[in-house]
């Protein structure tokens, strides 16, 4: 980490839960952090305007989706991702592997990469280590991730070790390849102006150029001794700035994705930001805070919020239920967000009941600042040095049966 | 207009074209105008921050869509339409009649009223003209309106003559209930924390209490005759703050709308605001203004933004067509709202690609700032004197057939 625009630094640790600031060129982001997932360019339902109300640091948009459409080329030619969805704050894109293994339909895995069926126009495509490397580069998000091989929750050891050896094996292409990009070896990959460019910089917007970094993704299912000698094999690898956690949240239950961070988190390199892919209810938040686990990102408080159903310190709400009709209450009175701070219940109810597309913007709004506001909470807690305290407190209200 | 809440001062004149003030209980409204339409108590995609962020100084709800759902009963227990929609500025709220008359399904209309059915829940519902002075009493917009009698744009005259004479004995009716309400003689309406309160007055929200007015709605199908009979006599029953001109824009061509308007103007009271009823397109509105009209209303601008279908300088632009896909531009470089001081084409066509809930509210967004800002360009061609070569010059960039 000599570049000066890309580092960590913790600032508090209370046992395994740590506090910290991650600076990436586009800013800087606050550790333990939630990225709401724009999907396809954008967080569903929400303008970047109202991401930086809600506090929003670093947005995580998806490999996969936008190569499909509207294509990286297209992204270049509109001045990268940044430029592209009006977000002049940190980006992160998601290699496609986890995308690419969700799809349903025709998908075929060799050594080489994935062959696969696009979801938009159904016509054969495939990703290789490479391609997603410059893929990334392309769309120049200030962070990209490793292309891996990702199995469901329950995969049976050997399953597990192959897809671990095989994402191992492709991490290296990925590095070399995004090292090559790096050196401008692979120059104009576009058209000149975006990705890989001759200065070896990426300029995805009017900003200075920036240099990209590549997160490896740390595989090995639920199996804690293959997660542990991945995670030395990484190492081995190289010097990486950060390191995701892959392969949870996809199946297993919550107490081994608890057991399993718990014991891999002694063996996690200290120096580095831990990001949690695809994770994101409020509870996994705070457990995996407490098991030592900086980044976060999930569709959760989005999908949930299109669908009605809003966090609070209380719990879940659905504000569909007839209960609320004449609510006048906010939907969270301790939040600071447009939603709670201007409408009623009762109001945010009618909207769903007459499904009007604001009552779908407004809980979405709502949701994320939550789930941004629980990671300033953990954060405070942490350098309060009483963070066990703190989740207790959280949890004896959180999870507690709602109120007949 | 003894009310110094209510009043309406002409600023300019250019022929029949006019410029001027109308203050209302709850803020100022500049004319001419567009009003934004909330249906159901939100505008579509729109956020009130959003509404205020492209100038909107008055939204006009629906009474039908309100009563039907979620029921003026909770909107009231909620703190009336202000406080429920969350926007203190000026409300309209038209009275049900154009609905009632819109909606497919089971409608008998007799001397007391309308019988139709729910589009809700498929329940019999009644609406006579004092339900719907009470319901929008009860709502509390600033302006009331009388519940007409609609026929559609090709009613021959003895039709029209019908619902013209109809409307007028509804008119009597809608104004002596109003007047029942203001006089505190029907206090109590609901809780009697609202609408019809013993001193007359309404409490919408946090505001001071205002007095709300009642509107007449000129009918008369494209007769000039009846037309201006039903000025004739609707100027005999009382001493109005504002005139509304229905039944236009309902089937009929665009020619008979502007003859019509030509033929009328002449006999419209001059102190008076004028509001041409569902009457929203852009040459609409310039053809409408040239011939005295000072206040409009419409969907167009945000059906026609969900449907990707945006008003530029240079007419409507289709932004899922395929030209748009790398372009650079904004949907129109003269425009300051946050979509096109923002967002590329090229990223706009992509969230209506990828059907994005953002590329609805965003095409919404510019719709409404473009009425809006054409109202003003109107309001300064006026007072510049020159709104006949102004027009000119409008339609002949509007109307100009697209480049190849």
């Amino acid at each position: 980490m000599t570049d000066p625009s890309l580092n960590f630094t913790l600032s508090a640790r209370d046992g395994p839960a740590r506090a910290g600031v991650l600076t990436l060129p586009h800013g800087r982001v606050q550790t333990p952090c939630f990225m709401p997932v724009g999907t396809q360019g954008t967080v569903r339902a929400l303008s970047p305007h109202d991401l930086r109300a809600v506090g929003a640091e670093i947005v995580l948009a998806n490999t996969y989706h936008l190569h499909v459409r509207p294509g990286e080329d297209v992204v270049a030619e509109l001045g990268g991702l940044h430029r592209f969805m009006g977000w002049d704050r940190p980006l992160l894109t998601d290699s496609g592997g986890f995308q690419v293994f969700s799809l349903e339909g025709f998908r075929q895995v060799d050594e080489d990469g994935v062959e696969f069926q696009s979801h938009v126009d159904g016509g054969r495509r495939r990703l290789t280590p490479e391609r997603a490397t410059e893929i990334q580069w392309t769309l120049g998000a200030d962070i990209a991730m490793a292309f891996d091989h990702v199995v469901p929750g329950g995969a049976d050891e050997a399953t597990a070790r192959d897809a671990m050896d095989r994402t191992l094996r492709w991490l290296e292409r990925c590095a070399r390849r995004h090292a090559e990009l790096g050196d401008g070896r692979m120059g104009g990959l576009t058209d000149g102006r975006m990705g890989g460019s001759v200065d070896g910089t990426i300029r995805p917007s009017a900003d200075p150029p920036i240099r990209q970094t590549l997160w490896p993704i740390l595989q090995g299912g639920t199996h804690s001794a293959l997660r542990r000698e991945a995670l030395q094999r990484i190492a081995d690898l190289g010097d990486w700035t950060g390191l995701a956690i892959g392969g949870l949240s996809v199946g297993e239950s919550k107490a081994t994705m608890y057991r399993t961070l718990e014991q891999l988190e002694p063996a996690l390199p200290r120096s580095l930001p831990r990001y949690l892919m695809g994770v994101g209810f409020p509870e996994d938040l705070v457990a995996a805070v407490e098991r030592g686990v900086d980044l976060f990102d999930c569709v959760a408080p989005t999908r949930m919020g299109r669908n009605g159903t809003a966090f609070t310190p209380d719990g879940v709400v659905n504000i569909r239920n007839a209960k609320h009709r004449t609510d006048p209450a906010p939907l969270d009175p301790s939040c600071d967000c447009e939603t709670c701070t201007t409408y009623t219940r009762g109001y945010l109810r009618h909207l769903f009941a007459a499904e009007e597309l604001l009552g779908l913007r407004l809980l979405s709004l709502h949701n994320v600042r939550y789930l941004i506001r629980l990671a300033g909470d953990m954060r405070r807690a942490i350098a309060a040095g009483d963070f066990a305290g703190w989740a207790e407190a959280w949890r004896h209200r959180y999870l507690q049966p709602e109120p007949a």
